[in-house]
């Protein structure tokens, strides 16, 4: 499973907005999307208006290939790119191992 | 559960040797660490000297006072910091929801 980490900064008081708007994009565009594994939406302690998505993709080019270029990426994008303060960063993660209590 | 994201990387041509030693590190000193949930290292798909340690807490001071002022902390930095090209970036992102396939 490759996991993209994206990184986005929103504007300034529009964490509700943001949320909800992730919310419904998760469950509209990405959730049925070919390769789609995991989802996490995560806030920044230290960084309040940034977040993180942490996405499971069965591979690199499910993400990449099939879903970025797809109708449903710009249907993703027009949900919640309107609270972006900047580009993402976005980046792919290899698995190599992991552990749990 | 907080998720600790440090983003780390390394020297080149220590791959072998930098995930050798974060198995070590992750056996000996982190597991037994109070309040640790789990661990992934993950490699960079778009920067082939990154790696990326994704660190379940149980709470924020479990990692920021309990594992990073104890000596555990130490010896954790023995074992991977000789392999680390620079500061690793450390943060930590508290949960919004998640969803799966």
């Amino acid at each position: 499973m490759i996991l993209e980490i994206a990184a986005i900064d929103i504007l300034p008081g529009t964490h509700e907005q943001f949320e909800a708007a992730v919310r419904t994009a998760v469950e509209t565009v990405l959730s049925p999307a070919p390769g789609f594994v995991s989802f996490e939406l995560r806030h920044g302690v230290e960084r309040p208006d940034s977040y993180v998505l942490l996405i499971g993709w069965r591979s690199l080019e499910d993400h990449t290939v099939g879903f970025r270029e797809s109708e449903s990426f710009v249907k993703w994008r027009e949900l919640i790119g309107p609270f972006f303060a900047g580009a993402p960063q976005v980046d792919h993660w290899s698995e190599v191992f992991e552990a749990a209590r």
